[in-house]
């Protein structure tokens, strides 16, 4: 009708459902083969074409291949994991424990996101009465470069079991700039049909009509 | 090679980026034509899928089709969008009166999405050392279900200019539940080519070499 709408077609809309139903967090089953720096570009691209507010585009990419730095953040996983378990009771703990909740050695590279606070000035059409809105955008960037990932057929996982101030002193990131999430990269030997703690019987998914209300909660 | 791999074809990721692309943040364009239930859910659904911190799948939706409750909605954007004015300083006041920002009476339904932060109790498996990690898998929810709105060929727009303790009191969200974004939804009469702000000279798409770093910031 109007002149620059693009129509998605039937079969365009099940290739984008079938990358984003098929979406996993990947952990144990990273290959080493190294990543085309072409497909690289291509995800970092989709992330970076994400929704920001007031059009700041607040993120950064640092891509870690280096295996000594990744071996500082796995050990800076390590810390931070041990103190994790010690938060769960006893009966999970044991779960938890066993659970493998990272790829950071296996997968070749890590893809760390951040945010830049002050990126275009402190005045953002948007931030004004939600001033998380930057951090909010920052993620939208991980969840384009996720599916973007899965739809070059790489696998993405995304390590929160880490102190950000041990990223940003191992990676020398300023200040200023806040840490949006570690994710290791790579191929894969296959992906999971359903959520790794979906399948252990950790939590069942819900079901959806719970989670919908109408008008009012 | 292995069991579950689910290969994404050239055809499909060309779907997938198309969408990827396509996809803008909508406030001028809506039309008042009905979304169809079905539709709805399948984007809902898609939101559902999104990754989520120890698979807490911490979110709500609320579907806001009564044109009372959008009005008070409405409201409350006109009164943060006032304050939101006066931080800016005089020359870029004018301009940023002129913006449209939103589309809260224009589309035939609003979205919120939620994050209940004790969905599971209070120790979560990944937001120990990150406890903002559960508002982030809301926002996952949030870029799942925009992407899939594009899918569908409906637009979406985030209003993020009205202060969450009005929307809260508007629709009867409880107290310990965070809304993370209201969002406008509908058919549209065109999908702009570039970002609105982009188009209009407020800040340009930065060169995406100037956010790549590489193994140190």
């Amino acid at each position: 009708m109007a002149l620059s709408f693009e129509k998605i077609t039937a079969a365009e809309r099940e290739g984008f459902y079938k990358t984003l139903y098929h979406r996993r967090d990947t952990r144990r089953e990273f290959l080493n083969d190294p990543v085309d720096d072409e497909v690289l570009i291509r995800i970092l691209d989709a992330a970076h074409h994400a929704p920001s507010v007031g059009f700041m585009q607040p993120w950064d990419f640092i891509i870690v291949r280096d295996s000594a730095i990744r071996q500082q953040i796995k050990d800076a996983f390590e810390t931070a994991h041990k103190e994790a378990a010690e938060m769960f009771d006893e009966e999970r703990r044991a779960q938890y424990q066993n659970f493998k909740l990272e790829g950071i050695m296996e997968a070749p590279l890590g893809i760390v996101i951040t945010c830049d606070r002050q990126r275009t000035g402190s005045v953002v059409i948007g931030r004004t009465a939600n001033p998380e809105m930057d951090l909010y955008s920052a993620v939208c960037a991980v969840q384009n470069l996720w599916l973007s990932a899965r739809a070059e057929n790489l696998g993405v996982g995304w390590v929160s079991i880490i102190h950000h101030q041990s990223l940003k002193e191992i990676l020398g990131i300023p200040e200023q700039i806040v840490p949006i999430a570690y994710l290791c990269v790579g191929h894969v030997s296959h992906f999971h049909e359903k959520p790794e703690l979906e399948k252990a019987g950790w939590l069942p998914r819900m079901p959806i009509d719970q989670l919908i209300h109408r008008d009012q909660w």
